[in-house]
């Protein structure tokens, strides 16, 4: 039976279409997104600022220099915008030690590259919150690439991270896995397909209908999802062939 | 058009069917919910114990005393449950200052004594808690009701707690509004439907798959979507007639 959103939501892309799978990095692999919400509600607080929490947390995802003008409005983004990230980044500091791998984030990079795939990672953080949630990863270092929020003029849902990150891992066309609407609208930009994962607090209904392929639990359940669309099966690159760059 | 899941939802309930409102208060009223889902995970780090909080959020609402079974297992419950809810508690009460009124909830209970409902509301949180929550609305003395986790044996979802709240508010039938599925499914128990609203973070689909009758954006929606069903527009009370007890 078709339901009324069906148009609205992406088929499963074909086999040999992408080659290279950017990994969001909060809520995807690591289980950030509740820390953010934290600290944002941290910062808001701190200058006085009314925002409900939800919509602060369905913002998550999007980059820091939007995130503002998106919940609390334009006016409070010229006035304190640069003060609240700030106070969001001293405050998220303070917590990051309580931030845990998702389950299956630990050794995702590795089942990916033996799946054939280019693998990296394109965050909205900061480089240095990137690479502080890339430490609890112990196959971090096998990434073909790696791109944060700074390394572009244009954050998520803009398609530049992504386009970066294929860029640098040496692929041609990426396949997004990210638990936001904006990794899944930064996918659509890319001209490319997002696999959600149900770990960043969004639902599978909003991820279907922003145009995710499909919605798994968590990391743990990518490798499976991906299983028929990964490189070894069309044998165009196979892991034996090509070289993993170490950070 | 239909979609698969119209079965699991419920009809708007018939003008008449209820007399009371049941208003949750976390996510409902106040801004809580994410500073619940902090002192949550507060909680597992302190006895070590890694829970995706994405799946703690979805079980706020429920009794703490069914929560940390829920998202760790039965073996946490007994073994380290009772501090589990010790530090949860004791955290959360660092951050309570910062929990703010939700958009609409400051004159809620006041609009709908005006439609003629009877009011009370109906938390799984403390009785400390849940003064604390109501302490954010002016209006809050003017409620004919107010339970909280611990004045009943079996908290949310089962419905004691809502059916208490139903009595001490004088009332023979309740219509509940909050912001989880657990709200919902309360109001199944007590044969009641549920008005859901998305300012806790559970997305429109997972209420309405629930059961909930319909969701609206906040509390400051609440008055309109209940407007037709209220005892006012059948006459069989109105506020000239009824006393409203103050607390």
């Amino acid at each position: 039976m078709q339901t009324p959103d069906d148009g609205a939501r992406a088929r499963r892309p074909e086999p040999g279409t992408a080659d290279t799978v950017v990994l969001d990095v909060d809520g995807t692999l690591v289980d950030s997104v509740y820390h953010h919400v934290w600290a944002w509600q941290h910062a808001f607080a701190e200058v006085g600022v009314d925002v409900p929490l939800w919509q602060v947390h369905r913002a998550i995802g999007m980059g820091g220099d939007r995130l503002v003008a998106a919940v609390a409005g334009d006016a409070v983004e010229r006035g304190v915008g640069d003060r609240l990230r700030e106070v969001h980044d001293e405050a998220y500091e303070r917590v990051v030690r309580t931030v845990r791998p998702l389950p299956g984030a630990e050794d995702l990079v590795t089942t990916l590259l033996e799946q054939g795939w280019r693998v990296g990672v394109a965050s909205s953080g900061t480089r240095e919150q990137t690479a502080t949630a890339l430490e609890l990863l112990p196959d971090a270092h096998r990434l073909d690439a790696v791109v944060a929020g700074p390394d572009v003029d244009t954050t998520k849902p803009a398609a530049d991270i992504a386009r970066l990150c294929v860029e640098r891992a040496g692929g041609s066309a990426g396949l997004l896995v990210g638990d936001t609407v904006w990794d899944v609208r930064t996918a659509g930009a890319l001209g490319g397909a997002c696999l959600g994962v149900l770990t960043g607090g969004f639902s599978e209904a909003e991820l279907l209908d922003a145009g995710a392929f499909a919605v798994v639990g968590s990391a743990e359940d990518v490798p499976a999802a991906l299983h028929d669309l990964a490189p070894h099966h069309r044998g165009a690159v196979t892991p034996s062939t090509r070289e993993v760059p170490r950070a």
